[in-house]
């Protein structure tokens, strides 16, 4: 069967059976099938849609596309959590220490940022010498030594996914529910964690703009790694305002940190949730008991140090945790002031698309990104405001009127705020 | 706007504006839009269709992609005919003489032939030292003076719908109503004819299967054609069984001939219908004294005579005409027998594969024709036949068992036979 044949029934709204979807993901991964192809492909998965079975083949085989990574010799439960990604979230920098202080190993493979919104690995290179680049041995070695790792996939791992992505990423054909799922999914079945946690965002600086498409998504994932023997859960979460106070590469790890050190606030909450989850899920802990070890790691300073560990295995100056002029923020500063009294309005799109044109983030793939670079804020979403009272500090290095002009346009103040919950609901293997 | 938004357009199954089209069209013909961008756009049209504005800002942004060709200065009317492809459908090399020896001008541009499809060009080179390459020139003077000319369009034509037609030949997008309309008629557009006569075949030898298809884009055409200025008619015709007698270039040149000199079927029937029609649209004629006049040229040998102009002006041997071994067919020849008694049933498909296979037709552009294959039926479709009669003959240079087995399996004889009417409709600009 050719490419052709197997885009002609997709395109006629047929079911393809495993082998078909198997053999045009080999096409794509050695090149047999042709660019064009993949997109009239995408398009017609877009607009006729996959079963459960048709996506999880699809993800199945694209994980299979290249390299996969072995499961570290340590014994022991591995944990992964994956964002769709947002505005001001770093909640990986806070969840992978919580666990691993508290014995579950998280060897996680992270991304970068695009776009509006920020990348894990970005963040992590805040810290002075720190590298995500790892043979797989020596992510093995310290996952095994520090109970946890945090780094790149390699250029070998599921090459038919990034060949798809890049065509999706030109032809409109991103935002399908089957082939974000399979994109998704297939870079964790080609890793080896036991329990994977999705956090699904919705809202104005969400991927998803609405709750139904996000509840969908969370379902088809959680679906497809089920059925590939994982242990999977999805929160869909809130994304109109930014999760922290922080945004940018030097600002978020600087959060990230204060919250380890006490600081309360959405991230905090939803790092916390996302642990309490991954635990409950990974030992069948009752809820209670999972809160109440993870306040014993937060309020120890266990959850710290095992930050800091993890900073100085991969080569990282760990004198940033005492020293914030080693996370140093951008030269020039603009304060954003209410523009009249009542509740805040924060939008996270505007903000994380503010950060990103200052050079905080990367318009494609490759960019470089301004770790100075960021977006303070000094009040949330939903807080009452004074006029002419100080909500915002914009840090930058090059002047961008535009920009500015977006981050400014960022806050509105408003009579009412109508408060929607932080976690909308969450998604287990009883609900697919 | 970005090819990106005008596919996203799309995808939602929005509207497109003439301009946004005009701009994607010429991002196609200036290679700023990519293959993959061509094929989800294209996959995105097939499935969310087109408005009949939609099409024509198509077509007409297609027709302005390349070179157009200029009315040759010689006064009168000209007519152009064009089917969408069949099997045995030599009606051009039938249609031109006669309409030029009534004094309606024919300069038309043909095509070569594809899978089970014969094209003109293909059939007119059997004539030795024969030329359907022309300049703009000469062409222009074969048809002031001879009153018609056949050639192909350059290069340099509709360069937008030469590039989108190779990608959607690969991504199982060729069968969209609004995207075989526009690539028809931009062709038809970016020429001076000002009547047009349009032939959509529909059955097993058709590109079309479905009637209710034939009909859809028999009128979209016509939509378009009209809201250009021309005078447009579509004739939906049955291509289940060969139209002709012949199947393969020298053969078809040889019926071609022998009904100018007399010879009357369902080639001859369509022929004369499609006549007819272009001169009661050309010069307002009634359809009895259209018929009439046709009968003259034919009766009087003198629509034999411009064919024969025709062939000496492109440089062609008229000797042929007179002496078909000057057409010769290949050596070796195998008898098809009918396997009983009753009605024959011809397939067109099969016939047309089986002669494209031994090498009378080409797999892919490009490929060479070898002129001397045939397959000359000795019964048609719908005749009573008895057991172990001689139904066909195939003539072959290179053995090919598969083929031979595909001809002998295109002839089947039932009990019944249902014929249906050569001409299924006629659809003028009043049925738009």
């Amino acid at each position: 069967m050719t490419a052709y044949d197997i885009i002609e029934i997709k395109k006629r709204g047929k079911i393809l059976s495993g082998e078909q979807i198997g053999q045009f993901v080999r096409m794509v991964a050695d090149g047999s099938a042709s660019d064009a192809q993949i997109a009239a492909f995408c398009m017609a998965v877009l607009l006729r849609g996959m079963t459960d079975e048709e996506c999880f083949a699809l993800t199945d085989a694209m994980a299979k596309s290249g390299e996969r990574t072995v499961k570290p010799r340590a014994e022991g439960i591995y944990a992964d959590k994956h964002s769709t990604g947002g505005v001001s979230d770093s909640t990986t920098l806070i969840v992978v220490p919580v666990l691993a202080a508290l014995g579950v190993k998280c060897a996680k493979y992270s991304g970068r940022g695009l776009g509006h919104t920020g990348g894990t690995l970005d963040k992590l290179e805040s810290f002075r010498g720190l590298s995500v680049s790892m043979t797989a041995e020596a992510f093995e070695a310290q996952v095994e030594k520090v109970g946890a790792a945090i780094a790149g996939q390699t250029e070998r791992t599921v090459p038919a996914d990034k060949r798809m992505y890049a065509v999706r990423d030109v032809t409109a054909t991103v935002d399908s529910v089957p082939l974000i799922a399979s994109s998704v999914m297939s870079k964790k079945l080609a890793s080896f964690a036991d329990v994977i946690l999705l956090d699904v965002k919705f809202g104005n600086g969400a991927f998803m703009r609405r709750t139904s498409d996000a509840v969908k998504l969370a379902r088809l994932m959680v679906s497809v790694g089920t059925a590939a023997g994982r242990k999977v859960g999805a929160a869909v979460t809130d994304m109109d305002a930014p999760l922290g106070d922080h945004i940018g590469c030097n600002a978020e790890v600087r959060e990230a940190i204060e919250i380890l050190q006490g600081k309360r606030n959405a991230l905090s909450e939803l790092s916390v949730y996302h642990c309490c989850k991954i635990l409950q899920m990974a030992q069948g802990m009752r809820e209670e008991e999972a809160k109440e070890r993870i306040g014993e790691v937060l309020g120890s300073g266990a959850a710290l140090e095992k930050f800091k560990e993890i900073v100085v295995a991969q080569g990282g100056d760990v004198r940033a945790f005492d020293d914030f002029s080693l996370l140093p923020l951008a030269a020039h500063r603009k304060e954003i002031f209410a523009s009249g009294a009542g509740r805040l309005h924060v939008s996270a799109l505007a903000l994380g698309k503010a950060c990103a044109r200052l050079g905080g983030g990367r318009s494609k793939e490759g960019d470089p990104v301004d770790h100075t670079v960021g977006i303070i804020l000094k009040k949330r979403a939903g807080e009452r405001v004074k006029d002419g009272e100080l909500v915002a500090e914009v840090y930058y290095n090059k002047e961008d009127a535009e920009a500015l002009s977006l981050a400014q346009g960022a806050f509105a103040v408003r009579r009412s705020y109508r408060a929607r919950p932080l976690v909308f609901g969450f998604i287990g293997k009883e609900d697919i």
